[in-house]
C-alpha cells in the first residue's frame, strides 16, 4: 500500500515513518510512504501557500490551487484518482474499524492542515474522507497522518511479523490487554503472580483472560459486548460484574 | 515547561519536535523536549531491555529495571519526581482538557511502550497517569506522546504567537471551525460566499457562528453544550435544530 501524504513539512512525515515497524514495512516493500511537499505547487515566487482569510480574523489560510495541483500531480503519478483522508477535528473519530476499512486501498493521500485550516473549496472538490484523531487541537495534520500510517500498516498483510500479532491486541478483540510480566522474578520487592511461573498454560490463559476483563470493566466498560462473548467469556464477564457490584455497594455503606 | 519522552526510539521525538511549532517554542526556551533512551539503562551487554514474557505468548515485554533506572536519572536531574503519563491504549482517553491539566505542570515525563507492553511492576511504582490518544493500535508509545506533547506545549503561555489563538479553536470553545476561505475568489468555477466578501464585520461574525454551529451539530452534535450558550448562540442553536428536525422530517417522507 502506498501513502501520499500532502503537508508542508514532508521532511517530519519521513522522519518519523523511517523507524521501527514502518521502516521494515518499507524495506520489505509492503508499504511505501512518500512527502508530498504542497510548496513545490506555490504559484508564488516566494514559495507562500497561504493568504488572509476572506472576511478577516486571525492567521492564514492554505489555498486551494497548491493542494489542488499536488492531489493532480498524485494521480497522474499513481494513474488513479485514490481517496483523500483529510485531517481535521472535524472529522470522523478514527478508530481500529476505520483502519481496518482504509487498509484495503491501494493508494491513499493524506491531506494534512496547518495554519487556521485549508479553503473549504478544495476540501469540498477532493476529500472523501474526513479524520479526527480525538478531541484536542493539534499544530497540524502532520502527526494524525503518522498516526493513521501507522494504524492502518499494521493491518496490512505481512506487515506484522510472527512475533507481533495484530489480533491479540487492545481494540480488535475489544479487551484490554492484561497484565504483563517479564525478569527479573522479584523487582524491588514486587513480585510476578504465581500463576504465571506454575507452567500451566490453561490456567494462565484463563488468568489473563479474567484480568484483561477486569481492566477493560473497570476502565473502559464502554468496550465491553456482553453479545458477542463466548460462553466462556461470558460466564467470566457475569462473575466479575458481580464482584464489582458488591464492591460499589459496600463502598456506598450498603453491606 | 520540559517534557522528558522515556523511550526506544528518542531520535525520533526529537526529530519529529524540531518542526513548526514544537520548534520554535523549543528555540525561544518556552518547553524543551529531551529524549531519554532506555536502552541507555540496559543491564545487558547487548543493550537489550526485553525479554519473553512469565506464562509464555507470543512477543516481549519491556523490563522493569531499566525503565525504572531511567526514571530515577530524570529525578536527579530535575531534582523532583515529576507525573509519569504512560502512553497505553488502556489509558484515559485523552482530549483537550487533560491537555490544559498537564500544562500546569513544570515538568512532565511521558513513557513509551513498545513491543507487547512494560512489565506492570514498573508501572505500579512511578506512573501517575495512562493517557490513551483514541481507540486504535499503534506500535509504539512513540506518536501518542508527540501528539500529547503538541497538544500540552500549545497551551503553555506565549507558545502560540499572536497570529495564532488557542482560544478560537475545535474543543477549547467546543465548537468545529466554520469553513475558511482565501485567494483567488474563483477556484475552478467555485465562487467564496458574497457574505465574506462584503466588509460587514457583524454579519461577517454571525456567519461564521451559525456555520460553526451548524457543522457541529451535523458532525459531532455531542460537542454541542446547550446550556453554556450565550443568548446569542443559544438562539442560532434552537432555529438551526428547527431546521435539521424539519429536513430529517422531510427525508422520512412526513412533511
Amino acid at each position: 500500500m502506498d501513502f501520499y501524504v500532502m503537508t508542508l513539512f514532508p521532511q517530519m512525515i519521513l522522519q518519523a515513518a523511517s523507524f521501527s515497524i514502518l521502516d521494515r514495512a518499507q524495506k520489505q516493500g509492503r508499504i511505501s510512504v512518500h512527502g508530498v511537499d504542497i510548496r513545490e505547487y506555490s504559484h508564488n515566487k516566494h514559495r507562500h501557500v497561504d493568504d488572509a482569510p476572506y472576511g478577516g480574523g486571525a492567521g492564514m489560510v492554505m489555498q486551494a490551487p497548491p493542494v489542488y495541483e499536488a492531489y493532480e500531480a498524485i494521480c497522474r503519478k499513481v494513474g488513479a484518482r485514490p481517496r483523500v483522508a483529510y485531517m481535521t477535528p472535524a472529522g470522523e473519530t478514527f478508530t481500529q474499524k476505520k483502519a481496518r476499512e482504509l487498509a484495503r486501498e491501494e493508494n491513499l493521500v493524506l491531506l494534512c492542515g496547518h495554519y487556521e485550516g485549508i479553503d473549504q473549496r478544495v476540501i469540498d472538490e477532493i476529500v472523501t474522507d474526513e479524520i479526527s484523531i480525538g478531541d484536542y487541537v493539534l499544530t497540524g495534520g502532520e502527526l494524525p497522518a503518522l498516526v493513521v500510517i501507522d494504524a492502518v500498516a499494521r493491518m496490512i498483510d505481512g506487515v506484522l511479523g510472527n512475533e507481533e500479532s495484530a489480533g491479540e491486541e487492545s481494540f480488535s478483540g475489544m479487551l484490554l490487554e492484561y497484565p504483563q510480566y517479564t525478569r527479573p522474578a522479584d523487582f524491588r520487592g514486587r513480585k510476578v503472580p504465581e500463576i504465571l511461573m506454575g507452567g500451566n498454560h490453561e490456567e494462565v490463559r484463563l488468568w489473563r483472560l479474567e484480568r484483561a476483563m477486569e481492566t477493560t470493566m473497570e476502565k473502559r466498560p464502554d468496550l465491553l459486548r456482553p453479545e458477542g462473548m463466548s460462553r466462556e467469556e461470558r460466564g467470566i464477564y457475569e462473575r466479575l460484574r458481580e464482584k464489582f457490584l458488591e464492591k460499589s455497594l459496600a463502598s456506598k455503606g450498603h453491606l
